[in-house]
């Protein structure tokens, strides 16, 4: 039977779950207000960000309301401060994801992002949102093997960037300057959500193995 | 007297001081390999970046010893909890550093930065230097005042990142797209630099006051 301090601990994790779940919808509604050009769902994204900030502050008061009472030791200790940081972790990707709704409230009523590369930003929001799924799976059941598939969708998120640079540095491209820095911008903003989603999943595989995940 | 729990604190808050040096000289050797095109300059601040991740190292276990063992609570606690934060915002300004540096580098031997810009990247590059420096002050001596000047730097930073893009969209910028996408990046990153000074700023200002710099 669990005791009321492991109890206030598993609260947290499912706290963090729950959050990384609505940086998901966030970041989805801004890549659609970004491919859709639709106003709505930026000023929702934009709105939205309050709720994941509050989340935030409701996490940490938590957090620290157990350092404080029960003055958990080695393990437990570290997974708090991990929770710490991993909330840090998940408002920045709502932030983020608010970058990206600024860019399509900015151009609103036009598409943001040319027609050429429609499909990496699709692909990169899908990679990221995936990233973000898997990150929560780890803190949700420790699954270390999760963080192995994270690591390959961080190579994925770099191999489109880099094409997406292919792209904009072609003869080709004919939409000149403008778009050309809201794309780099852009993808951008979805590689950190990434790189966050990374650092939650490595903190997360170094509380469990003592080992970082290149080495799981 | 002061006794050898609170020697440790203090000497946390000396380190991070220490660090925020180590991070401004990184930032003006990355800023110089930028506007000199030295690859020396650049390689030092890529390699150099183990330092800055190996004192971020040093002060994690620091903290997490003081934690473990003296079971701080209160204000003690939620300084070391700020300071696990400060860390890795100051190794983070380092990574910026880093990518400052490796734009420097893939650019060689061409300086990266069209002269039209040059004056406006030294003076976000003095800005970023002036928040770390007026950060690690706020740690340092706790005094608020100097908070109120960083959130003055802070739309300086904007008022140069909104000048530059003017400049970029402009139709006498005659530099194609390559270099725009650059300077958009670069922006970018100087930009998160001083964010992070701003955190570690309020971070302080609101253990010490218990209110958000704004309201100081």
């Amino acid at each position: 039977m669990r005791n009321q301090y492991q109890q206030q601990l598993g609260r947290v994790l499912t706290e963090l779950v729950e959050m990384a779940g609505g940086v998901r919808a966030a970041l989805a509604a801004a890549t659609r207000a970004l491919l859709e050009a639709d106003s709505q769902a930026a000023e929702s994204v934009i709105a939205g960000d309050l709720a994941i900030d509050e989340a935030r502050e409701r996490i940490e008061e938590e957090s620290f309301d157990i350092l404080a009472r029960q003055a958990p030791v080695a393990t437990d200790l570290r997974m708090l401060v991990a929770s710490l940081r991993m909330v840090a972790d998940l408002e920045r990707m709502g932030d983020l994801a608010v970058h990206v709704a600024k860019v399509a409230r900015l151009r609103y009523p036009t598409q943001a992002v040319p027609a050429v590369l429609v499909p990496t930003i699709q692909q990169m929001a899908r990679t990221a949102d995936e990233m973000i799924a898997a990150a929560a799976e780890i803190v949700a059941t420790h699954d270390v093997q999760a963080a192995r598939e994270l690591e390959a969708a961080d190579d994925e998120m770099d191999r489109l960037r880099r094409s997406m640079f292919r792209t904009l540095l072609s003869d080709d491209w004919a939409s000149g300057v403008e778009p050309a820095i809201d794309l780099a911008l852009l993808g951008r903003y979805y590689e950190r959500v990434g790189d966050h989603a990374v650092s939650m999943a490595r903190r997360i595989v170094f509380l469990v193995t003592g080992q970082h995940p290149a080495a799981v």
